[in-house]
């Protein structure tokens, strides 16, 4: 399943209705859709409803993440029990989009093409998501892109993120600086993609309802937009200050060196020796 | 003009031929292409060819490139006489992202609708490059985000870069992190939008030469790949050593101030204090 083919199946409905109103005169209803994802029209085929309730998905989700958040906190404090809390929480963070990004976007990298008739807690996640975004039901190759480097590039870095915090690495920020850059870029592109994209040719990829567009769409993707602005600049801030102490350090030990009656003593002599 | 238009035009094209094909029952040749861009049939109104040589182009553009660096260059040596040929060189990679950013990617982003019927210089190179990459022709979704972003965020930041470079500035390297990230992720998207297309609907943007395919879309694109994947490398081993060299020297300063006669007689006489 590809664009052309859903733009394809887009047109041909929307000419066919049009042909039929001109030949009858008469307005016609479209047909009822198969499934109710936007734009009207777009080809999923194989789709099956999800047979679990929304809250039911959400408890799941909620509760595996928090599970794995729970387990890797409590390790991280048995390894370096002095992690403070504003640290202990930034490497949840990384903990939490490690999992995303390695196994439920995973999940999605290898069963793109099989998620819209599946009935796995995973595929029915991603299909109540999909009516925010259809993308991810049509093998859309932005997503596609974007998802196969998440998954095997960004994951694995979230993952190396949190254990430069919990083992105090000199690569912490610099890790951290790369890894806020990515969900910031990523999360850029996802939304203007679908923004122009809606603008240029006025088929919007999300239901239109509050719940999906406000919250699914805009709400459950902020916090990729949020919280790694927050940190890179907090990393950028602390190697600022970080170099700035070595400067001053560097300058007052080579002050201390020129001027202490031992070194005086030394350059001295050092100076009789080469006469 | 948008993508579904030009996915429309293409399939009536194919289905017209095909139609006159099997009423004829002989096989006919496709209609004379208006342009020389791939996929074949892609919609791109109002083109005309451009008047001037390749050569000229690229001579034109290099120019131009070369002359903003050398004058950038000399600017720089002036402000900072001790700044290193490496530190040089880097400062010129900078402003040469700068300068294509702002000036080369701002023409398109501002002109992406009418660059294929003009014939000023930047309009006449886009087409020329859209030889490899026909999106730039055709207002692509994905082409038109990337390019926002570009424009408006990695050009000035670029030149940030440079400026950061000369001034010797502690956010020199936190910021090229940030750039060379920008680069990096920007080209993977590039490359891998364009190849995820073509795998799945069997659509080439590029012209199949070896002159489009490997010297302009490989080739033109790779420098911002090689050049930030070492920029990178290096400074985050630089931002490594740097805050090792912190850790130690205070660790020393520690142990020195923990030792020292005067250092002892205080804490005698405060301890007496205490007392």
């Amino acid at each position: 399943m590809t664009i052309a083919d859903w733009l394809g199946a887009w047109g041909g409905l929307r000419d066919g209705n049009l042909a039929s109103n001109a030949m009858t005169g008469a307005i016609k209803e479209p047909p009822p859709p198969v499934h109710p994802y936007y734009p009207l029209g777009v080809a999923i085929p194989n789709y099956e409803a999800n047979c679990a309730t929304v809250p039911m998905l959400l408890v799941s989700l909620g509760g595996m993440l928090a599970s794995v958040m729970l387990l890797m906190g409590t390790l991280a404090l048995r390894v370096s029990p002095s992690l403070t809390k504003s640290k202990l929480a930034v490497f949840c963070w990384f903990v939490l989009c490690g999992s995303l990004h390695c196994f439920f976007e995973g999940y999605f990298v290898f069963n793109h093409a099989t998620v819209a008739s599946s009935q796995n807690l995973f595929a029915q996640l991603w299909k109540e998501y999909a009516l925010s975004d259809s993308r991810y039901l049509t093998s859309d190759p932005f997503m596609l892109s974007v998802e196969n480097i998440t998954v095997f590039v960004w994951g694995p870095l979230s993952f190396a993120c949190a254990a430069s915090i919990v083992m105090n690495s000199h690569l912490r920020h610099p890790l951290q600086i790369i890894m806020c850059m990515a969900h910031l870029y990523g999360v850029a592109m996802y939304y203007s993609t679908s923004l122009v994209e809606t603008h240029f040719t006025c088929l919007a990829h999300s239901r239109p309802e509050f719940l999906y567009f406000w919250v699914y769409y805009v709400g459950f993707n902020l916090p990729w937009a949020v919280v790694p602005a927050c940190l890179l600049f907090d990393s950028v801030n602390t190697l600022r200050r970080q170099l700035r102490s070595l400067e001053t350090i560097r300058a007052g030990l080579a002050g201390f060196q020129a001027h202490t009656p031992l070194n005086n003593a030394n350059t001295t002599s050092e100076t009789k020796k080469g006469q």
